[in-house]
Protein backbone atom coordinates (compact mmCIF):
# COMPACT_ATOMS: atom_id res chain seq x y z
CA UNK A 1 0.00 0.00 0.00
CA UNK A 2 1.01 3.74 -0.34
CA UNK A 3 1.58 5.57 2.24
CA UNK A 4 -0.65 7.08 4.76
CA UNK A 5 -2.21 10.58 2.66
CA UNK A 6 -3.53 13.53 4.05
CA UNK A 7 -4.87 12.35 7.72
CA UNK A 8 -2.74 12.99 10.51
CA UNK A 9 -3.88 10.07 12.84
CA UNK A 10 -1.23 7.28 12.55
CA UNK A 11 -2.51 3.82 11.64
CA UNK A 12 -1.80 1.01 13.62
CA UNK A 13 -1.26 -1.44 11.12
CA UNK A 14 0.44 0.77 8.91
CA UNK A 15 -1.94 1.11 6.06
CA UNK A 16 -3.26 4.04 4.72
CA UNK A 17 -6.65 6.13 5.98
CA UNK A 18 -9.78 4.38 4.68
CA UNK A 19 -11.00 7.03 3.30
CA UNK A 20 -7.97 7.45 1.05
CA UNK A 21 -7.66 3.66 0.13
CA UNK A 22 -11.30 4.07 -0.80
CA UNK A 23 -10.62 7.04 -2.87
CA UNK A 24 -7.79 5.67 -4.97
CA UNK A 25 -10.34 2.34 -5.63
CA UNK A 26 -12.95 4.64 -6.96
CA UNK A 27 -10.02 6.14 -9.08
CA UNK A 28 -9.18 2.71 -10.71
CA UNK A 29 -11.51 0.62 -10.35
CA UNK A 30 -14.95 2.30 -11.07
CA UNK A 31 -17.38 2.95 -8.43
CA UNK A 32 -19.43 -0.19 -7.82
CA UNK A 33 -20.50 -1.53 -4.46
CA UNK A 34 -21.58 -5.41 -5.16
CA UNK A 35 -23.51 -6.88 -2.09
CA UNK A 36 -22.98 -10.22 -1.25
CA UNK A 37 -26.74 -11.61 -0.07
CA UNK A 38 -26.91 -14.71 0.12
CA UNK A 39 -30.64 -15.02 0.29
CA UNK A 40 -32.54 -18.27 0.34
CA UNK A 41 -34.45 -17.48 -2.46
CA UNK A 42 -31.57 -16.71 -4.75
CA UNK A 43 -29.40 -19.32 -3.17
CA UNK A 44 -32.48 -21.46 -4.65
CA UNK A 45 -32.37 -19.86 -8.06
CA UNK A 46 -28.58 -21.01 -7.90
CA UNK A 47 -29.74 -24.49 -7.63
CA UNK A 48 -27.78 -24.12 -4.26
CA UNK A 49 -29.27 -25.66 -0.90
CA UNK A 50 -29.70 -23.51 2.22
CA UNK A 51 -27.01 -24.69 4.09
CA UNK A 52 -23.43 -23.67 4.89
CA UNK A 53 -21.92 -25.72 1.84
CA UNK A 54 -24.59 -23.20 -0.54
CA UNK A 55 -23.50 -20.62 1.56
CA UNK A 56 -19.86 -20.73 1.01
CA UNK A 57 -20.81 -21.98 -2.65
CA UNK A 58 -22.90 -18.68 -3.19
CA UNK A 59 -20.25 -16.25 -1.64
CA UNK A 60 -17.31 -17.25 -3.00
CA UNK A 61 -18.54 -17.19 -6.27
CA UNK A 62 -19.46 -13.72 -6.12
CA UNK A 63 -15.88 -13.11 -4.77
CA UNK A 64 -14.54 -15.14 -7.47
CA UNK A 65 -16.33 -12.98 -9.97
CA UNK A 66 -15.93 -9.71 -9.15
CA UNK A 67 -13.85 -8.57 -6.34
CA UNK A 68 -10.69 -8.79 -8.45
CA UNK A 69 -12.18 -5.45 -10.83
CA UNK A 70 -15.12 -3.92 -7.85
CA UNK A 71 -14.06 -1.11 -5.75
CA UNK A 72 -15.88 -3.06 -2.97
CA UNK A 73 -17.84 -5.87 -1.80
CA UNK A 74 -20.39 -5.39 0.60
CA UNK A 75 -21.45 -9.25 2.80
CA UNK A 76 -24.38 -8.59 4.57
CA UNK A 77 -23.92 -10.09 7.97
CA UNK A 78 -27.10 -11.29 8.37
CA UNK A 79 -27.56 -13.85 5.88
CA UNK A 80 -24.46 -15.56 7.85
CA UNK A 81 -25.51 -15.47 10.72
CA UNK A 82 -28.38 -17.13 9.49
CA UNK A 83 -26.27 -20.39 9.66
CA UNK A 84 -24.45 -19.81 12.98
CA UNK A 85 -20.83 -19.88 13.56
CA UNK A 86 -20.52 -21.90 10.63
CA UNK A 87 -21.75 -19.37 8.71
CA UNK A 88 -19.83 -16.56 10.64
CA UNK A 89 -16.73 -18.78 9.86
CA UNK A 90 -17.71 -18.39 6.08
CA UNK A 91 -18.20 -14.28 6.64
CA UNK A 92 -14.85 -14.60 7.65
CA UNK A 93 -13.41 -16.80 4.49
CA UNK A 94 -15.24 -14.43 2.06
CA UNK A 95 -13.91 -11.32 3.41
CA UNK A 96 -10.26 -12.74 3.61
CA UNK A 97 -10.68 -13.61 0.18
CA UNK A 98 -12.40 -10.44 -1.36
CA UNK A 99 -9.13 -8.75 0.18
CA UNK A 100 -6.65 -11.04 -1.22
CA UNK A 101 -8.18 -10.08 -4.34
CA UNK A 102 -8.58 -6.42 -4.06
CA UNK A 103 -11.32 -5.31 -3.25
CA UNK A 104 -11.90 -3.25 0.14
CA UNK A 105 -14.76 -5.04 2.29
CA UNK A 106 -17.60 -3.54 4.04
CA UNK A 107 -19.29 -5.35 6.27
CA UNK A 108 -22.93 -4.90 6.19
CA UNK A 109 -24.06 -5.60 9.84
CA UNK A 110 -25.49 -1.94 10.94
CA UNK A 111 -23.77 -2.57 14.48
CA UNK A 112 -24.51 0.12 17.35
CA UNK A 113 -24.69 0.69 21.13
CA UNK A 114 -23.34 2.30 23.97
CA UNK A 115 -19.71 2.56 25.50
CA UNK A 116 -18.12 -0.71 26.13
CA UNK A 117 -20.39 -2.80 23.85
CA UNK A 118 -19.24 -0.61 20.77
CA UNK A 119 -15.51 -0.85 22.08
CA UNK A 120 -16.23 -4.63 21.68
CA UNK A 121 -18.02 -4.25 17.88
CA UNK A 122 -14.89 -2.03 17.39
CA UNK A 123 -12.21 -4.85 17.90
CA UNK A 124 -14.79 -7.57 16.30
CA UNK A 125 -14.66 -5.70 13.06
CA UNK A 126 -11.74 -3.12 12.27
CA UNK A 127 -9.02 -4.17 14.25
CA UNK A 128 -6.60 -5.89 11.76
CA UNK A 129 -5.88 -9.00 13.91
CA UNK A 130 -9.59 -9.93 14.47
CA UNK A 131 -10.91 -12.94 12.24
CA UNK A 132 -14.10 -10.80 11.30
CA UNK A 133 -11.83 -7.77 10.44
CA UNK A 134 -13.27 -5.56 7.71
CA UNK A 135 -12.14 -2.86 6.05
CA UNK A 136 -15.39 -0.96 6.47
CA UNK A 137 -18.72 -1.44 8.58
CA UNK A 138 -22.15 0.09 8.71
CA UNK A 139 -23.45 1.47 11.58
CA UNK A 140 -26.67 2.25 13.45
CA UNK A 141 -27.17 5.60 15.54
CA UNK A 142 -30.25 4.98 17.15
CA UNK A 143 -28.65 5.74 20.64
CA UNK A 144 -27.26 8.69 19.27
CA UNK A 145 -24.01 9.86 16.67
CA UNK A 146 -21.66 10.34 19.85
CA UNK A 147 -22.39 6.48 21.34
CA UNK A 148 -20.67 5.18 18.25
CA UNK A 149 -17.20 7.20 19.56
CA UNK A 150 -15.28 3.58 19.74
CA UNK A 151 -15.84 2.01 16.32
CA UNK A 152 -15.34 5.88 14.63
CA UNK A 153 -12.04 6.51 17.16
CA UNK A 154 -10.65 2.64 16.13
CA UNK A 155 -11.09 3.31 12.42
CA UNK A 156 -9.24 6.15 12.27
CA UNK A 157 -6.23 4.78 14.37
CA UNK A 158 -6.42 1.46 12.37
CA UNK A 159 -7.06 2.85 8.51
CA UNK A 160 -10.81 1.78 8.90
CA UNK A 161 -13.77 3.01 7.93
CA UNK A 162 -17.41 3.13 9.19
CA UNK A 163 -20.83 4.23 7.32
CA UNK A 164 -23.31 5.50 9.73
CA UNK A 165 -26.71 5.37 8.64
CA UNK A 166 -28.47 8.89 7.99
CA UNK A 167 -31.30 8.78 5.62
CA UNK A 168 -32.72 5.42 4.25
CA UNK A 169 -35.19 4.58 1.11
CA UNK A 170 -37.73 2.46 3.17
CA UNK A 171 -40.95 4.95 3.75
CA UNK A 172 -40.89 4.12 7.21
CA UNK A 173 -37.41 5.40 7.63
CA UNK A 174 -38.64 8.75 7.37
CA UNK A 175 -40.49 8.21 10.96
CA UNK A 176 -36.76 8.22 13.35
CA UNK A 177 -34.55 10.09 10.17
CA UNK A 178 -37.19 12.97 9.77
CA UNK A 179 -38.09 13.94 13.26
CA UNK A 180 -36.56 17.15 14.46
CA UNK A 181 -34.18 18.19 17.16
CA UNK A 182 -34.71 20.72 19.52
CA UNK A 183 -32.96 22.96 17.01
CA UNK A 184 -35.32 22.13 14.75
CA UNK A 185 -32.42 19.89 12.71
CA UNK A 186 -33.34 16.84 11.64
CA UNK A 187 -31.97 13.40 12.94
CA UNK A 188 -30.45 12.30 9.49
CA UNK A 189 -29.14 15.49 9.33
CA UNK A 190 -28.03 15.60 12.72
CA UNK A 191 -26.32 12.45 11.53
CA UNK A 192 -24.46 13.79 8.40
CA UNK A 193 -23.38 17.15 10.74
CA UNK A 194 -21.63 14.88 12.59
CA UNK A 195 -19.71 12.49 10.32
CA UNK A 196 -18.96 16.15 8.22
CA UNK A 197 -17.40 17.28 11.41
CA UNK A 198 -15.43 14.32 11.53
CA UNK A 199 -13.84 14.40 8.51
CA UNK A 200 -13.64 18.45 8.05
CA UNK A 201 -10.40 19.19 6.53
CA UNK A 202 -9.26 15.86 5.32
CA UNK A 203 -7.78 14.78 1.72
CA UNK A 204 -8.15 13.00 -0.39
CA UNK A 205 -11.81 11.55 1.45
CA UNK A 206 -12.84 11.33 5.14
CA UNK A 207 -12.74 7.62 6.40
CA UNK A 208 -16.57 8.41 8.01
CA UNK A 209 -19.07 7.65 5.82
CA UNK A 210 -22.96 8.05 5.67
CA UNK A 211 -25.29 6.14 3.96
CA UNK A 212 -28.19 7.39 2.22
CA UNK A 213 -30.26 5.43 -0.14
CA UNK A 214 -30.45 5.75 -3.87
CA UNK A 215 -34.21 7.30 -3.93
CA UNK A 216 -34.06 9.77 -0.76
CA UNK A 217 -35.72 13.23 -1.92
CA UNK A 218 -34.91 16.19 -0.27
CA UNK A 219 -31.86 15.37 1.80
CA UNK A 220 -31.52 18.79 4.19
CA UNK A 221 -27.75 18.59 4.35
CA UNK A 222 -25.38 19.60 1.47
CA UNK A 223 -23.76 16.08 0.90
CA UNK A 224 -20.72 17.57 -0.81
CA UNK A 225 -19.86 18.84 2.58
CA UNK A 226 -19.66 15.53 4.31
CA UNK A 227 -16.19 15.38 2.52
CA UNK A 228 -16.93 11.64 2.96
CA UNK A 229 -18.16 8.47 1.38
CA UNK A 230 -21.76 7.85 0.32
CA UNK A 231 -23.12 4.69 0.33
CA UNK A 232 -26.06 4.49 -1.94
CA UNK A 233 -28.49 1.50 -1.37
CA UNK A 234 -30.68 0.68 -3.31
CA UNK A 235 -29.70 0.70 -7.24
CA UNK A 236 -31.86 -1.50 -9.30
CA UNK A 237 -33.88 -3.56 -7.13
CA UNK A 238 -35.21 -0.79 -4.89
CA UNK A 239 -35.76 1.37 -7.60
CA UNK A 240 -32.70 3.68 -7.33
CA UNK A 241 -31.18 4.38 -10.98
CA UNK A 242 -28.12 5.65 -12.02
CA UNK A 243 -29.57 8.56 -13.72
CA UNK A 244 -31.47 9.29 -10.03
CA UNK A 245 -27.94 9.31 -8.71
CA UNK A 246 -27.44 12.84 -10.01
CA UNK A 247 -30.46 14.01 -8.54
CA UNK A 248 -29.77 12.92 -4.71
CA UNK A 249 -26.38 13.52 -4.45
CA UNK A 250 -25.39 16.37 -6.70
CA UNK A 251 -22.33 17.79 -6.43
CA UNK A 252 -21.48 15.14 -3.99
CA UNK A 253 -21.43 12.50 -6.88
CA UNK A 254 -18.05 11.65 -7.16
CA UNK A 255 -17.91 10.60 -3.34
CA UNK A 256 -21.21 8.25 -4.04
CA UNK A 257 -20.58 4.42 -3.70
CA UNK A 258 -23.85 2.87 -5.89
CA UNK A 259 -24.36 -0.64 -4.10
CA UNK A 260 -25.75 -3.10 -6.29
CA UNK A 261 -27.21 -6.26 -4.89
CA UNK A 262 -30.12 -8.71 -6.10
CA UNK A 263 -30.07 -6.80 -9.78
CA UNK A 264 -26.26 -8.33 -10.39
CA UNK A 265 -26.50 -11.50 -7.77
CA UNK A 266 -29.93 -12.88 -9.87
CA UNK A 267 -27.86 -13.31 -13.04
CA UNK A 268 -25.79 -16.14 -11.25
CA UNK A 269 -24.48 -18.63 -10.25
CA UNK A 270 -22.61 -17.84 -13.87
CA UNK A 271 -19.18 -16.11 -13.05
CA UNK A 272 -18.86 -14.93 -16.49
CA UNK A 273 -22.30 -13.24 -16.18
CA UNK A 274 -22.09 -11.62 -12.86
CA UNK A 275 -18.37 -10.14 -14.45
CA UNK A 276 -19.85 -9.23 -17.40
CA UNK A 277 -22.76 -7.21 -15.54
CA UNK A 278 -20.39 -5.77 -13.00
CA UNK A 279 -18.55 -4.34 -15.54
CA UNK A 280 -21.73 -2.97 -17.84
CA UNK A 281 -22.74 -1.21 -14.54
CA UNK A 282 -19.52 0.03 -13.38
CA UNK A 283 -19.15 1.45 -16.67
CA UNK A 284 -22.47 2.90 -16.25
CA UNK A 285 -21.98 4.60 -13.02
CA UNK A 286 -18.34 5.80 -13.84
CA UNK A 287 -19.77 7.61 -16.72
CA UNK A 288 -22.24 9.57 -14.75
CA UNK A 289 -20.09 10.10 -12.22
CA UNK A 290 -17.38 11.69 -15.33
CA UNK A 291 -20.50 13.91 -16.51
CA UNK B 1 -44.67 -26.04 28.61
CA UNK B 2 -48.33 -25.23 29.22
CA UNK B 3 -50.35 -24.30 26.31
CA UNK B 4 -50.32 -20.87 24.74
CA UNK B 5 -51.93 -18.64 26.24
CA UNK B 6 -54.25 -15.55 25.74
CA UNK B 7 -52.82 -14.94 22.28
CA UNK B 8 -54.22 -16.35 18.79
CA UNK B 9 -51.24 -16.64 16.80
CA UNK B 10 -49.76 -20.16 16.60
CA UNK B 11 -46.67 -21.26 17.63
CA UNK B 12 -44.65 -23.32 14.90
CA UNK B 13 -42.53 -25.04 17.79
CA UNK B 14 -45.16 -25.62 19.92
CA UNK B 15 -44.28 -23.51 22.56
CA UNK B 16 -46.23 -20.64 24.56
CA UNK B 17 -45.62 -17.08 23.31
CA UNK B 18 -42.72 -15.26 24.73
CA UNK B 19 -44.70 -13.05 26.96
CA UNK B 20 -46.68 -15.78 28.96
CA UNK B 21 -43.32 -17.69 29.25
CA UNK B 22 -41.57 -14.74 30.81
CA UNK B 23 -44.46 -13.28 32.76
CA UNK B 24 -44.45 -17.37 34.75
CA UNK B 25 -40.81 -16.96 34.94
CA UNK B 26 -40.89 -13.38 36.58
CA UNK B 27 -43.48 -14.77 38.73
CA UNK B 28 -41.55 -17.90 39.74
CA UNK B 29 -38.24 -16.86 39.83
CA UNK B 30 -38.44 -12.97 39.96
CA UNK B 31 -37.46 -10.46 38.04
CA UNK B 32 -33.68 -10.25 37.17
CA UNK B 33 -32.41 -10.12 34.60
CA UNK B 34 -27.80 -11.41 34.07
CA UNK B 35 -25.71 -10.07 31.00
CA UNK B 36 -23.62 -11.95 30.30
CA UNK B 37 -21.01 -9.73 29.15
CA UNK B 38 -17.37 -10.99 29.09
CA UNK B 39 -15.42 -7.53 28.91
CA UNK B 40 -11.48 -7.92 28.78
CA UNK B 41 -11.19 -5.95 31.78
CA UNK B 42 -13.88 -8.23 33.67
CA UNK B 43 -12.18 -11.45 31.58
CA UNK B 44 -8.97 -10.11 33.68
CA UNK B 45 -10.00 -9.59 37.02
CA UNK B 46 -11.29 -13.31 36.68
CA UNK B 47 -7.67 -14.42 35.74
CA UNK B 48 -8.63 -15.36 32.10
CA UNK B 49 -7.04 -14.53 28.86
CA UNK B 50 -8.82 -12.67 26.34
CA UNK B 51 -9.23 -15.78 24.44
CA UNK B 52 -11.98 -18.10 22.84
CA UNK B 53 -10.89 -20.39 26.09
CA UNK B 54 -11.57 -17.71 28.33
CA UNK B 55 -14.46 -16.38 26.87
CA UNK B 56 -16.27 -20.00 27.03
CA UNK B 57 -15.01 -20.17 30.87
CA UNK B 58 -16.37 -17.00 31.41
CA UNK B 59 -19.58 -17.39 29.83
CA UNK B 60 -20.26 -21.11 31.42
CA UNK B 61 -19.04 -19.68 34.79
CA UNK B 62 -22.28 -17.19 34.69
CA UNK B 63 -24.52 -19.81 33.20
CA UNK B 64 -23.60 -22.46 35.73
CA UNK B 65 -23.68 -19.59 38.85
CA UNK B 66 -27.65 -18.40 37.89
CA UNK B 67 -29.18 -19.93 34.97
CA UNK B 68 -30.87 -22.58 37.42
CA UNK B 69 -32.32 -18.89 39.31
CA UNK B 70 -32.97 -16.27 37.24
CA UNK B 71 -35.69 -15.28 34.93
CA UNK B 72 -33.21 -14.09 32.25
CA UNK B 73 -30.08 -14.24 31.01
CA UNK B 74 -28.79 -11.59 28.31
CA UNK B 75 -25.63 -12.76 26.46
CA UNK B 76 -24.33 -9.47 24.79
CA UNK B 77 -23.20 -10.44 21.19
CA UNK B 78 -20.54 -8.25 20.49
CA UNK B 79 -18.19 -9.81 22.79
CA UNK B 80 -18.63 -12.82 21.55
CA UNK B 81 -17.99 -11.50 17.84
CA UNK B 82 -14.77 -10.09 19.19
CA UNK B 83 -13.32 -13.86 18.98
CA UNK B 84 -15.13 -14.66 15.61
CA UNK B 85 -16.62 -17.81 14.37
CA UNK B 86 -14.99 -19.36 17.16
CA UNK B 87 -16.56 -16.63 20.05
CA UNK B 88 -20.32 -17.35 18.16
CA UNK B 89 -19.73 -21.35 18.74
CA UNK B 90 -19.38 -20.41 22.39
CA UNK B 91 -22.41 -17.78 22.17
CA UNK B 92 -24.35 -21.12 20.51
CA UNK B 93 -23.58 -23.63 23.27
CA UNK B 94 -23.55 -20.70 26.39
CA UNK B 95 -27.20 -20.37 25.06
CA UNK B 96 -27.83 -23.80 24.71
CA UNK B 97 -26.79 -24.08 28.39
CA UNK B 98 -29.01 -21.12 29.82
CA UNK B 99 -32.34 -22.85 28.36
CA UNK B 100 -30.98 -26.33 29.44
CA UNK B 101 -30.86 -24.87 33.15
CA UNK B 102 -34.37 -23.01 32.64
CA UNK B 103 -33.65 -19.18 32.42
CA UNK B 104 -34.94 -17.28 29.03
CA UNK B 105 -32.27 -16.22 26.83
CA UNK B 106 -32.53 -12.82 25.61
CA UNK B 107 -29.75 -11.87 22.90
CA UNK B 108 -28.28 -8.49 23.50
CA UNK B 109 -27.65 -8.05 19.81
CA UNK B 110 -29.42 -4.61 18.94
CA UNK B 111 -30.53 -5.87 15.48
CA UNK B 112 -31.89 -3.61 13.02
CA UNK B 113 -32.29 -2.93 8.88
CA UNK B 114 -34.97 -3.55 6.16
CA UNK B 115 -36.94 -6.05 4.12
CA UNK B 116 -35.65 -9.40 3.60
CA UNK B 117 -32.69 -8.72 5.77
CA UNK B 118 -34.57 -8.50 9.06
CA UNK B 119 -35.80 -11.31 8.29
CA UNK B 120 -32.47 -13.09 8.11
CA UNK B 121 -31.97 -11.82 11.61
CA UNK B 122 -35.25 -13.55 12.23
CA UNK B 123 -34.55 -17.09 11.40
CA UNK B 124 -31.03 -16.37 12.85
CA UNK B 125 -32.65 -15.90 16.64
CA UNK B 126 -35.55 -16.16 16.50
CA UNK B 127 -36.58 -19.63 14.46
CA UNK B 128 -36.27 -22.41 17.02
CA UNK B 129 -34.07 -24.57 14.68
CA UNK B 130 -31.18 -22.05 14.15
CA UNK B 131 -27.86 -22.82 16.23
CA UNK B 132 -28.17 -19.14 17.36
CA UNK B 133 -31.75 -19.72 18.86
CA UNK B 134 -32.83 -17.17 21.33
CA UNK B 135 -35.82 -16.93 23.15
CA UNK B 136 -35.91 -12.99 22.34
CA UNK B 137 -33.56 -10.58 20.29
CA UNK B 138 -32.78 -6.88 21.37
CA UNK B 139 -33.74 -5.07 17.99
CA UNK B 140 -32.58 -1.40 16.76
CA UNK B 141 -35.21 1.08 15.08
CA UNK B 142 -33.10 3.71 13.09
CA UNK B 143 -35.10 2.50 10.28
CA UNK B 144 -38.76 2.80 11.99
CA UNK B 145 -40.61 0.68 14.46
CA UNK B 146 -42.17 -0.68 10.83
CA UNK B 147 -38.79 -2.05 9.48
CA UNK B 148 -38.57 -4.44 12.09
CA UNK B 149 -42.25 -6.26 11.08
CA UNK B 150 -40.27 -9.38 9.66
CA UNK B 151 -38.97 -9.74 13.70
CA UNK B 152 -42.18 -8.98 14.83
CA UNK B 153 -43.92 -11.46 13.37
CA UNK B 154 -41.50 -14.25 12.91
CA UNK B 155 -41.52 -13.94 17.29
CA UNK B 156 -45.22 -13.99 17.42
CA UNK B 157 -45.22 -17.26 15.55
CA UNK B 158 -42.16 -18.96 17.66
CA UNK B 159 -43.50 -18.06 21.06
CA UNK B 160 -40.38 -15.78 21.04
CA UNK B 161 -39.82 -12.18 21.50
CA UNK B 162 -38.69 -9.04 20.55
CA UNK B 163 -37.14 -5.94 22.28
CA UNK B 164 -37.64 -2.86 20.90
CA UNK B 165 -34.84 0.27 21.79
CA UNK B 166 -37.04 3.07 23.02
CA UNK B 167 -35.18 5.11 25.52
CA UNK B 168 -31.69 4.43 26.31
CA UNK B 169 -30.06 5.85 29.96
CA UNK B 170 -26.72 7.49 27.97
CA UNK B 171 -26.92 10.84 27.05
CA UNK B 172 -26.36 11.33 23.68
CA UNK B 173 -29.45 8.81 23.03
CA UNK B 174 -31.89 12.16 23.20
CA UNK B 175 -30.72 13.12 20.14
CA UNK B 176 -32.11 10.77 18.52
CA UNK B 177 -35.07 9.03 20.70
CA UNK B 178 -36.42 12.90 21.99
CA UNK B 179 -36.42 14.42 18.30
CA UNK B 180 -39.71 14.82 17.50
CA UNK B 181 -42.07 13.81 14.41
CA UNK B 182 -44.65 15.25 12.43
CA UNK B 183 -47.21 14.96 14.76
CA UNK B 184 -45.37 16.19 17.82
CA UNK B 185 -44.84 12.44 18.97
CA UNK B 186 -41.01 11.83 20.13
CA UNK B 187 -39.35 9.29 18.65
CA UNK B 188 -39.42 7.26 21.62
CA UNK B 189 -42.90 7.94 22.49
CA UNK B 190 -43.58 6.58 19.10
CA UNK B 191 -41.94 3.44 19.08
CA UNK B 192 -43.23 2.71 22.34
CA UNK B 193 -47.14 3.09 20.58
CA UNK B 194 -46.10 0.75 18.25
CA UNK B 195 -45.32 -1.72 20.76
CA UNK B 196 -48.59 -1.41 22.38
CA UNK B 197 -50.51 -1.74 19.49
CA UNK B 198 -48.79 -4.69 19.00
CA UNK B 199 -49.52 -6.06 22.28
CA UNK B 200 -52.96 -5.25 22.60
CA UNK B 201 -55.50 -7.01 24.88
CA UNK B 202 -52.82 -10.10 25.14
CA UNK B 203 -52.60 -11.46 28.21
CA UNK B 204 -50.96 -12.41 30.68
CA UNK B 205 -48.59 -9.94 28.85
CA UNK B 206 -47.78 -9.01 25.51
CA UNK B 207 -44.52 -10.92 23.45
CA UNK B 208 -43.06 -7.54 22.28
CA UNK B 209 -41.20 -6.08 24.91
CA UNK B 210 -39.39 -2.25 25.05
CA UNK B 211 -36.13 -1.10 26.27
CA UNK B 212 -36.37 1.73 28.31
CA UNK B 213 -33.27 2.57 30.35
CA UNK B 214 -33.12 2.49 34.60
CA UNK B 215 -32.60 6.30 34.83
CA UNK B 216 -34.68 7.66 31.77
CA UNK B 217 -36.71 10.22 32.98
CA UNK B 218 -39.65 11.89 31.68
CA UNK B 219 -40.96 8.95 29.59
CA UNK B 220 -43.89 10.80 27.60
CA UNK B 221 -45.83 7.77 27.18
CA UNK B 222 -47.83 5.53 29.70
CA UNK B 223 -45.55 2.39 30.18
CA UNK B 224 -48.33 0.47 31.74
CA UNK B 225 -50.27 0.71 28.74
CA UNK B 226 -47.73 -1.16 26.84
CA UNK B 227 -48.45 -4.20 28.13
CA UNK B 228 -45.34 -6.00 27.24
CA UNK B 229 -41.81 -6.74 29.12
CA UNK B 230 -39.19 -3.10 29.59
CA UNK B 231 -35.77 -4.29 30.21
CA UNK B 232 -34.27 -1.75 32.16
CA UNK B 233 -30.36 -1.83 31.71
CA UNK B 234 -28.49 0.27 33.43
CA UNK B 235 -29.23 -1.25 36.97
CA UNK B 236 -26.14 -0.77 38.93
CA UNK B 237 -23.00 0.38 37.15
CA UNK B 238 -25.21 2.61 35.02
CA UNK B 239 -26.50 4.52 38.37
CA UNK B 240 -29.66 3.09 38.53
CA UNK B 241 -30.78 1.81 41.57
CA UNK B 242 -34.16 -0.79 42.94
CA UNK B 243 -36.14 2.34 44.16
CA UNK B 244 -35.16 4.72 41.03
CA UNK B 245 -37.27 2.33 39.11
CA UNK B 246 -40.28 3.14 40.73
CA UNK B 247 -40.20 6.82 39.39
CA UNK B 248 -39.51 5.98 36.21
CA UNK B 249 -41.79 2.91 35.63
CA UNK B 250 -44.48 3.51 38.76
CA UNK B 251 -47.40 1.34 37.35
CA UNK B 252 -45.31 -0.67 35.07
CA UNK B 253 -43.39 -1.83 37.69
CA UNK B 254 -44.30 -5.83 37.73
CA UNK B 255 -43.61 -5.79 33.88
CA UNK B 256 -40.07 -4.61 34.70
CA UNK B 257 -37.20 -6.76 34.14
CA UNK B 258 -34.14 -5.09 35.77
CA UNK B 259 -30.80 -5.88 33.87
CA UNK B 260 -27.53 -6.08 36.35
CA UNK B 261 -24.12 -7.02 34.45
CA UNK B 262 -21.15 -5.52 35.63
CA UNK B 263 -22.57 -5.26 39.00
CA UNK B 264 -22.45 -8.93 39.34
CA UNK B 265 -20.32 -10.25 37.30
CA UNK B 266 -17.31 -7.94 38.60
CA UNK B 267 -18.07 -10.58 42.14
CA UNK B 268 -16.30 -13.88 39.90
CA UNK B 269 -15.18 -16.07 39.15
CA UNK B 270 -16.64 -17.45 42.59
CA UNK B 271 -19.70 -19.20 41.39
CA UNK B 272 -21.13 -19.14 45.13
CA UNK B 273 -20.65 -15.45 45.09
CA UNK B 274 -22.12 -15.02 41.70
CA UNK B 275 -25.17 -16.84 42.98
CA UNK B 276 -25.36 -15.23 46.45
CA UNK B 277 -25.12 -11.69 44.86
CA UNK B 278 -28.03 -12.97 42.29
CA UNK B 279 -30.20 -14.46 44.85
CA UNK B 280 -29.59 -10.73 47.24
CA UNK B 281 -30.41 -8.65 44.24
CA UNK B 282 -33.74 -10.77 43.41
CA UNK B 283 -34.70 -10.53 46.20
CA UNK B 284 -34.14 -6.84 46.22
CA UNK B 285 -35.90 -6.07 42.87
CA UNK B 286 -38.70 -8.65 43.87
CA UNK B 287 -39.61 -6.84 47.03
CA UNK B 288 -39.79 -3.61 45.23
CA UNK B 289 -41.95 -4.90 42.94
CA UNK B 290 -43.97 -6.30 45.18
CA UNK B 291 -45.00 -3.15 47.44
Amino acid sequence: MSQPIGQSVGQAAGQAPFGARLRAALDTRGPLCVGIDPHPELMASWGLADSVVGLDRFAMTVVDAVADRVAVVKPQSAFFERHGSAGIAVLERTMAAARARGALVLLDAKRGDIGSTVAAYASAYLAPESPLYADALTASPYLGYESLRPLLDTALRTGSGVFVLAYTSNPEGATVQRALGHDGTAVGAGILAGIAAENAGVAPLGSIGAVVGATVADVDFDLAAVNGPLLAPGVGAQGGTPAGLRSVFGAALPNVVPAVSRDLLRLGPDGAALRVAADRMTAEFGALLAE
